[in-house]
């Protein structure tokens, strides 16, 4: 069956040489040699990622998708599915975490209605809708794969429009009820990993409703096969609207030589089938934080990232990708603003 | 013997009112309760210190106390002695670790000379010298009674002038070669541990050079005896005049309703000195970071706190305590500037 695939993004290799030379510059700073620890490794990934040793300020943006998700009549989330609307009007008017996050990070954020049953119109919502939510993925596939290839077609093209507005840096963020259990089916399927090792709390079931999670899951993935080695027939048949645009951002992103950074585990998701559809997106990637879902190393260790925080978030909305923020600001700046111990006059002992 | 000893600092318990009413606050907000993780504990936090659960927006110094230390003659440094001279001039310059951290947090620099050997006179050093350095505590008492004493009085006198000047978070940090083997006395004397369970790499030792570490401490503690149940008499012992320092700023800070942000395991010291002299200080603490030391994690245990990061950074300075601060001023911004469900007009299922 030669269905319709996005064109491959053309993303370059990060830069090895930009590496090499901003680990070589770190050690000429005035400091022990690796003493800043995995500052040091994330001012090096920032320079392969910019392509020089000397990446210039960061400009970052957030990007919350956000999408209904059939599956949510399952009774799969502790909140109803309203709650996805509520959430963009609450975005739009600057008073959930992400909006607050966003401002203590000085980063800019943009909503985006992926495919909320209702939309909300307001001007500070973009209008990226694939659907009226996705369809109940237990008894069909949650979107057709022309709905998944253009989600995908949608991020990479918000992203080049990012890229060319001069952003550096774009986090990602979503919302979504039912979205957990949609990332759930996602990383099951392309990692071969079965529901019961990968479920967790959500924004607050308790272990009934894990064990029910669980369940459904399983019946999303009987009911539609998914093939692992096809990551938008994945999208398709258990994704989600906002899944399948955050995706197309982390390829638009890596493939404008732009840095990718994660929040938890649908952000996770949405990253892995960007990395199955094309490799080279990984050495792009920025983990943020690990959350409490029991999935969610497993997906970090997939695509080759280590998390930078770990407090137990398990919100969402891109709120420990904001939180990563000032690590990566800091991080630039160690490798482009310290002295070395020669222009500092500091003794090096080679240590 | 009844030796000087500072004037107990008047410290009054964290506010549990502000706690809890804190804590009603953050469940009143958009989004599932405690789904913010360690974030919202530490907003507890900032509120139990600062008496409210609307505390006004951060404003952070830094302040870097430098030291020189005679037990540098047992080579237990990478680095030689003239190195803390050299690096408060890079401090006073802005080219180190610390100055570009500070810069990237919007945090104030304060750096202190506490006793470098040779002082380096610069308009923006801040001289509170009680020494050339202190005596090698292998032969006889790092400093005296008396000095420790005014020391502590003088990190509470700097606190104190901080916090009239509208300053509401402190961070400790710290620069001295051979300061980490003084720490390491320091907590080996108040904790009751053994200096090979204490000691680590500090800013570049190899094997050898940790066990010859661990030995020269073993030195310190036999030379002299310290009493665990004097903490002022362990400081004089086998401590620093930074570390001294150090501890009164915690005592001055946490006197003045003011947060402390603890760097790594020299500040860690400090604070376990300022706990020991008044218990009341600890609810005041943040902890930054995790270090590599061994001896760091028991510390922050004896002191009731957990570290918000854990990068394997090992320079000090209060490198880990700048990137801690956009936490701090996050946590801060969620109890303050978040909508709640209420009026969001968001369904609240109590979850």
């Amino acid at each position: 069956m030669s269905a319709p695939q996005p064109p491959p993004a053309v993303i370059r290799p990060v830069d090895e040489t930009a590496r090499v030379a901003a680990q070589r510059e770190l050690d000429r700073k005035t400091k022990p040699r690796g003493s800043l620890g995995r500052l040091e490794d994330l001012a090096v990934r920032i320079a392969g990622i910019r392509g020089t040793a000397a990446p210039e300020p960061l400009r970052a943006v957030i990007v919350v998708a956000a999408a209904d998700h059939g599956v949510a009549a399952e009774g799969v989330s502790a909140y109803p599915q309203e709650v996805t609307r509520q959430m963009l009007a609450n975005f739009a008017s600057g008073g959930a975490a992400i909006s607050v996050l966003a401002r203590a990070a000085g980063a800019e954020l943009l909503v985006v209605d992926a495919g909320v049953v209702e939309p909300y119109a307001h001007p500070r919502i973009r209008d990226l809708r694939l659907g009226a939510g996705t369809a109940n993925a237990t008894a069909m596939a949650a979107m057709s794969r022309e709905q998944a290839a253009e989600a995908v077609r949608r991020g990479e093209e918000l992203a080049r429009e990012l890229v060319e507005a001069g952003v550096n840096v774009i986090a990602l963020g979503e919302m979504g009820i039912g979205n957990t259990t949609s990332a759930t089916a996602v990383g099951c399927a392309l990692l071969g990993r079965k529901p019961d090792a990968m479920c967790g709390a959500g924004t607050g079931l308790d272990a009934s409703g894990i064990a029910h999670k669980a369940e459904v899951v399983q019946r999303m993935l009987d009911q539609n096969c998914p093939d692992p080695d096809d990551p938008l027939g994945v999208l398709a048949a258990v994704g989600g609207f906002e899944i399948g645009i955050l995706a197309g951002l982390a390829l638009g992103a890596a493939a404008g030589g732009t840095a990718v950074v994660l929040d938890g585990f649908i952000t996770g998701a949405a990253a892995l089938v960007a990395a199955r559809l094309a490799p080279e997106v990984g050495g792009y990637l920025i983990a943020s934080h690990l959350s409490p879902e029991p999935g969610h190393a497993a997906m970090l260790a997939a695509l080759g990232v280590e998390p930078l925080l770990d407090l137990g978030m398990r919100l969402g909305e891109g709120s420990g990708a904001a939180l990563a923020l000032p690590l990566v600001a800091a991080a630039r700046a160690i490798l482009v603003e310290m002295a070395t111990f020669e222009n500092a006059g500091v003794t090096d002992t080679g240590r």
